[in-house]
């Protein structure tokens, strides 16, 4: 049986890939994967996801230059999780310029913002527009 | 706005919830949280799920005794996803009685575990049986 098939891929054809900074473990972004973005992350050593938004296969940091480098990649017990431990160009894997997706925290009842916009998001995605 | 009402439920009420380890960041389990849950965790410091098998609220070690102890809860930019840090009773987070779930790593073409069973799972789950 191919590896790829010892993934429980869900009834769209998708798994949840959680990217975690391989070196200070932080968790910078969530995203999804279907067989053609494994495989691709896995042959190439670079994060491909799947977006759902677009319905399409998604290179990450094809648009900002903020590609991921993959160094390991995992699958927990009931093979619907990936996680890859990645190295994040540019040090922003937020759509928003910040450097983790996971900026907000609850503090009594609320979620406040606890990470910096590190750079303007209109500034990032004039990248992959010729600049 | 609740800050409940800031999370972006799925069509089924759940939210994706990543429990990592306080203190070495690493990722233990991924499970699934509807309001219920969420409103639990937050209330009470330990880590309430949805268990979508069972269809029913799942208070993580209600069984086996290891509860997870939650130090901080995070939500993603765009609301699907919690981050908790937690401190895991028994460093047991996995129902196969590893430390994570996350104990397969890719190596060439094969998922190879890299973890060791601490407790035999049969063990585990007399726990909550009266034992």
């Amino acid at each position: 049986m191919s590896w790829l098939d010892e993934v429980r891929w869900d009834e769209k054809g998708l798994v949840t890939a959680i990217a975690q900074d391989a070196k200070t473990q932080r968790v910078l972004m969530v995203a999804y994967m279907n067989r053609e973005a494994l495989t691709l992350t896995a042959q190439s050593g670079i994060a491909h996801y799947f977006s759902r938004s677009r319905q399409k296969l998604w290179k990450k940091g094809e648009e900002s230059g903020h590609l991921q480098t993959v160094s390991e990649l995992r699958l927990d017990c009931d093979g619907d999780v990936i996680v890859l431990q990645i190295e994040q160009a540019g040090g922003i894997a937020c759509h928003t310029g910040r450097e983790s997706c996971l900026y907000r925290k609850l503090v009594g009842e609320s979620w406040q913002i606890t990470d910096p916009v590190l750079k303007d998001p209109a500034a990032i995605y004039q990248v992959g527009h010729g600049h």
